[in-house]
């Protein structure tokens, strides 16, 4: 066990399991926000940014101090790995991202990366050496709010992306990922992709509400929901709006109304899923002008594929019978992930051994799980988000929600190690 | 009678009635729309411009060629008095404006000023003296697209705006009205509002489809619908589109969507009252964010107070029964207008008399009737317009239309000037 006098997560359980330290990773958490800290107490901490240079060179130098192995890829993903018996077997693998939004919080990808690096502290601390090498993994540009897409280290890394493509993106200034990645030295020696992996857990903050509203300690994490984008033009008829009977009119706003509340009744027909219309262009957009046209763009997500093929169906049969001139066209998509049984198995199983109580989730957000699980067994572990922000400088998990999450990580890393 | 060779409007009746020259109206309409005329057959005559000018000083020019006196008021607006019998008398007005819209078309206001100027062609060519002075009248600024409020002229005239306040509004480059007036050289002499009038008539197109789906000639314009402007401020709440479940939502847009629908329910059960929501904004306005804060505005017209009150009563009923923050304010109304019974009486008697197919319309858009009947006997003439089209460069009514609303124009101040 570890020194005394520092708090500690308190397990139910009487085992000599190590346990992290809270205080410390609560320190780090607190510390790590000056790079990038903002006036009212968040982070704007944008990838391959100066700020985000500071808080790599950081955690590398953290890394090496506890007697970590860095390596560096191509895109810039950063593999610190602890030692473990067998040099043989993949590393077991946990992580998160430390870039942020813009006026984003403290908590938002940095809380799984310091989590990593506490169970190496407690590792290191307790003589506790592993079967597997522990690898605790930033991953480059999860945000997408400089680059674009979002989650794109391990992207490249998980063959969703190609490296090629990603080093010409560029962001607003004209700058590409490749020059920024060499501006701060991370552009590193390692082909993307190289390292595998026996497993990898996320733990990260939940960005929602369910967990606070159900008072819940640990979100189960099970899979990420599917995403499907439509674009929606109405075409009605501009026209003047005192002159123009009630009989006589083709408006497209009406339409639109229509369509919005259809989103919103089709998530409500197929819960868990949701449906989202966020964007909406009216034209000409003047008080007392009949709308002509109107654009709308829509977001509908369901853990399952059978549940937005539904959602879809739905969608496309309403606005086929509402009477006027629509064109709804499916845009994009992201398919559901659905995470390891075993690990999630494993997640479930450390925390009720730590005497949490659990719900099962299914994440609406994006992740850098939602790529790895595609490559090596996955599965990630939430926390209560107050008031469910996130993308926020008033984003906050507590001291004491954060170590229930990074103690569940390293159990749930003491498990699969075992296996 | 007039000279043989001309067309005419063809009366069904066999008196001895002048007739006015369709042919020769249409020619004035042609020809005027070169002042302004744009490439695609409109016409842009903004108030107080040079083009604007131009139409004014050849209005001028032809009415003093018959013989008209000319005065010109502080505001701009021009009177046109071809003499009758009993100076005594006030005279009988009849007119509309000389300026467009932006890309307007060659119809809107400057058919009812011409039909006038062939009146007084045709009294002079018959030799038909009436006992009224008639008076042709261009009102400066009905548009109201250069200087704001429209009806600018008429409101100055009517005593609803005071001609202080309305010299100091400035365009968008900062030129007053004022300076605009004295630019183009019509900042008149006389008092505005000295003029009295008998009776005033104004001709107009319809700027809506009623007629023409209804295959009627004229309208007899028996009012004005009064309007009701509201704006509306929803607050939600901003919240990510994956991570909130449906029941955890407070989304500013569906509350919108349901305002939207029942304003234009309300207008339908409260016929022939219209509703329109023709402006919309979304904060943050971004797909995968639930929207926390819409703003909508709506425009409510109704030719009665009471029904304008009964519609606002069901708007603020269900706003209230939205399960949502909402900011519900009446910001700005004008009353419905009824015209005087005796004119219109006499537009329906002179229109029959004619053989003219007739329907009663409450006009849905402002006119400076609207202002003028505040002061003296008013009514208005439509005639149909086709697809229901104003404000635009492909509005039109035909020769045939234009002639017929000439002649009942005619007509309705012959049997004026007989009481």
């Amino acid at each position: 066990m570890t020194a005394a006098g520092h708090a500690r997560s308190t397990p139910a359980t009487g085992t000599n399991m190590p346990e992290i330290d809270g205080d410390r990773l609560w320190a780090d958490i607190v510390s790590t926000a000056r790079f990038g800290g903002t006036d009212k107490g968040g982070v704007t901490r944008l990838t391959l940014t100066e700020e985000d240079r500071q808080v790599r060179d950081w955690f590398v130098a953290e890394c090496r101090s506890l007697g970590c192995m860095i390596e560096v890829d191509r895109i810039g993903n950063i593999f610190a790995t602890y030692p473990g018996e067998d040099p043989s077997l993949s590393p077991i693998a946990v992580g998160s991202h430390l870039d942020t939004q813009p006026q984003g919080g403290r908590f938002d990808g940095i809380l799984g990366v310091l989590a990593g690096l506490e169970l190496i502290r407690t590792l290191k601390e307790t003589a506790t050496v592993l079967r597997h090498n522990l690898t605790v993994v930033n991953w480059t540009n999860e945000e997408g709010s400089r680059f674009s897409p979002a989650m794109m280290g391990s992207g490249v890394f998980a063959g969703a992306s190609r490296l090629e493509a990603i080093d010409a993106v560029l962001d607003q200034d004209g700058t590409s990922v490749q020059t920024a990645l060499e501006t701060i030295g991370y552009r590193g020696e390692t082909p993307v992709g190289q390292v595998g992996f026996a497993a990898y857990v996320e733990l990260h903050i939940e960005q929602g509400p369910l967990l606070e509203a159900a008072a819940t300690q640990i979100g189960i994490v099970t899979g990420v929901q599917g995403v499907r984008w439509f674009d929606v033009a109405i075409t009605g008829t501009e026209a003047h709006a005192g002159s123009t009977p009630m009989a006589q009119r083709n408006d497209a706003l009406v339409a639109a109304s229509q369509i919005v509340l259809a989103v919103r009744d089709i998530a409500h027909r197929h819960l868990p899923g949701v449906g989202t219309t966020g964007f909406v262009a009216v034209g000409p957009n003047s008080r007392n002008v009949v709308p002509g046209a109107v654009q709308l763009q829509i977001d509908m997500r369901h853990p399952s594929e059978e549940g937005l093929d539904l959602m879809q169906a739905a969608l496309e049969q309403i606005v086929g019978a509402i009477d006027a001139k629509i064109a709804l066209t499916h845009i994009w998509s992201k398919q559901p992930v659905v995470f390891d049984p075993a690990i999630v198995d494993a997640v479930r199983a450390s925390a009720e051994a730590l005497g949490y109580s659990t719900t099962e989730v299914v994440s609406g957000a994006g992740h850098d799980a939602a790529h790895i699980a595609g490559i090596c067994p996955t599965a990630m572990i939430f926390v209560p988000s107050k008031d469910g922000l996130s993308h926020n400088e008033a984003e906050y998990s507590s001291p004491e929600e954060c170590a229930r999450g990074a103690g569940v990580l390293l159990q749930t890393v003491l498990q699969i190690d075992l296996k």
